[in-house]
């Protein structure tokens, strides 16, 4: 069960102009389940992505950023659920290309001006007849009120669809923001999740919308883990559809940046942890808040080694404050001339260590107390620098395990 | 349950001519439970150690480098389990310099010529007056044939005692090895394991024994991991007691000094391999062979990025060929130039994937064959240069879960 996460209600999820979505049941893996999406971009649009530094990519993520190495002038996204086509090959590869031609006749546009994505299990061939054949039900769909239901399309172990918007005036001028993600295990996105979509229809040049995909990445997707698992698939897209007239932005130093990359990081981080919140097996939402590292990837560092222990995990799932377990990780976490001596542990308003041992004060009661809650800030003071860092991250218990050892079957 | 390992007959344990054990239930964590270890060393007797690069070391680790770095001259060890004395802070020390004191006193030595070592709960007291108070019983029980009580005398998670023992004819001169190690969780020594300790009755200057033992454990408790999770208390320890008679090895050119070298490895990888067989909750013992990699290190790199993969992990346990989880998991080893398409895996005699996608004639049901036995041999080729190591590791199950979740209580 997700920790403290609820679909989100369709009528939060604002139109955004010039975006159009629509879904099929193309029975890929089961059948009758939406598995299919089909994002259709009014001309003027503009796309950018951050994807997976695993070395093996997926043959979509290949193709996708060959694509946007080409034009940021996307007109279309197709993303299936069921089958991850990765491990294929070159087979796979010609897989992606034929998606891509398919829509690219339907929508009237190039390939290439098409990315696709995939989404599933790894090493098995695409059953791309079946992706073809559910094209043309996804396109007569196409409506901009579809965002619950694309939501819905792209969930593999998810168990709540994930979905966020905002609105946000920009030099007086309303633009809306609304984005859609799934994952929940294989969640140590290195540059983005599983898969996560967020679109605006402001108007954004290729590179600035580029500075604002990786800014927004940095603040959410890139600061989340499940298992420590990166996926071979990680692909998060930003869609600036230019539909709300809005003047272009074309630089930086625009005013606007700030506020609109401000509104799409809120985006990006909701959906976010509401992936850590339907991680798998998860019963506890987790941040872990690092500060005094030298730098912000040495703070990253000492979190993720927290965030990545299975001991501390199993203790949150049991509310064990067993809490030698973090200062095992924080020791663990390859800083070579760390002092234990200078490092402080809090669990919520709970001082736990002090100076690297036991806080004299510390009582059992207070954490407990505090581990039997849904919600939980681990933090850590390293004693060494002025950066900081925050990751989120959830527990790993009995589903985690079962939802794994099940999920082909 | 332990996979394929069984309990040491202790008529296969060999004395070690100058070497005496005696144990005591000391009530520590639990009472009616052998929990303190005494190790008495002839005059003569050399030591060496290898111990955790956590950064959080242990109290007694800290004491242990200290008297070992100012003579391999050791008369006495001392183990506790039910606390780690570990994150106690200036306190800890004092507990581990009086348990050696109270060694010292008894056996006739000095403080600095005892090692003590610990393990069990981080960040809690050691209840030191338990430790002195247990510790003339466990004098009182000393004699050279006690290693199969030695063993369980330092166990913890473990749900077998682990032993080995070899004989070695060294230019004639027969010479006897034995060794007892524990540990189930938080394996993934960085020098040692949890604790381990082997003892010869050969006779060894102190330099090349140190040589010895860096080597013993390279081959073996340097190449497992169960959980990934690095202890704040591993320690290894070889003793040479000189018992045997045979003349001092004082150089690494001496002829014997390989014959040595291999029994001790032996041994070595013998416990290893034992608290991987009864990692928390393994129910599959898995050996991971890389080959073909640039260096040692790129190839222990790649194995323990398999090994750790909570995705991997659950798939062996559920015993499903989910085999794409293996090349995500060799893409996430951080080799930046990685070339998928010269991949290939191989799951015992069954060629998974060719070229980094699925081999053409790979069958579901041999990999469920293979998935479905107790010991599983993953191979992978990276075709980039002549390297190779082995890393052993176990499955990720429910109960691995369920042990970390009621470990304390």
């Amino acid at each position: 069960m997700a920790v403290n996460l609820r679909a989100p209600d369709p009528a939060s999820l604002r139109v955004v102009a010039g975006v159009e979505l629509g879904w099929a049941e193309a029975g890929i893996r089961k059948t009758n389940r939406k598995d299919l999406l089909l994002i259709r971009l009014a001309p003027g649009a503009t796309a950018a992505g951050v994807f997976t530094q695993n070395r093996f990519r997926a043959a979509p993520v290949v193709v996708c950023r060959e694509h946007l190495a080409r034009s940021p002038a996307v007109r279309a996204l197709v993303i299936n659920t069921g089958n991850a086509n990765a491990g294929t090959g070159p087979a796979g590869i010609e897989h992606a290309r034929a998606t891509c031609a398919e829509v690219a006749r339907l929508c009237g546009t190039t390939p290439q001006q098409v990315l696709p994505f995939s989404t599933g299990v790894i090493l098995e061939p695409l059953p791309v007849d079946r992706v073809l054949a559910g094209l043309p039900q996804a396109f007569a769909r196409l409506a901009p009120g579809h965002w619950a239901e694309a939501a819905e399309a792209i969930m593999t172990t998810d168990t709540v669809p994930k979905a966020a918007s905002r609105e946000v005036a920009l030099d007086g001028k309303r633009v809306n923001i609304t984005g859609i993600a799934k994952g929940a295990g294989m969640i140590r996105p290195d540059m983005a999740t599983m898969l996560g979509f967020v679109a605006t229809d402001a108007a954004v040049a290729g590179p600035v919308l580029q500075a604002l995909t990786r800014e927004a990445a940095d603040r959410s997707f890139n600061r989340i883990t499940v298992d420590g698992d990166t996926s071979t698939n990680d692909s998060f897209v930003v869609i600036a559809s230019a539909g709300s007239g809005a003047a272009p932005i074309v630089s930086r130093d625009d005013p606007r940046y700030a506020a609109l990359a401000a509104a799409l990081a809120e985006v990006s981080a909701s959906l976010a942890q509401a992936i850590v919140r339907d991680g798998e097996g998860a019963t506890k939402f987790i941040e872990i808040r690092v500060e005094g590292a030298r730098g912000v990837d040495e703070a990253a560092r000492v979190a993720y080694a927290i965030a990545h222990s299975p001991l501390v995990k199993t203790a949150f799932f049991a509310s064990d404050p067993n809490l030698g377990r973090i200062l095992a990780a924080i020791g663990n976490a390859g800083i070579a001339d760390l002092d234990a001596a200078r490092v402080q542990l809090f669990l919520n308003d709970v001082w736990v260590a002090r100076d690297g041992g036991r806080h004299p004060a510390y009582r059992e009661e207070d954490g407990v107390r505090v581990m039997q809650g849904t919600e939980i800030l681990v933090r850590v003071q390293l004693g060494r620098g002025n950066a900081d860092t925050t990751v989120w991250t959830c527990d790993l218990s009995h589903d985690y395990v079962s939802i794994n050892a099940d999920y082909r079957s």
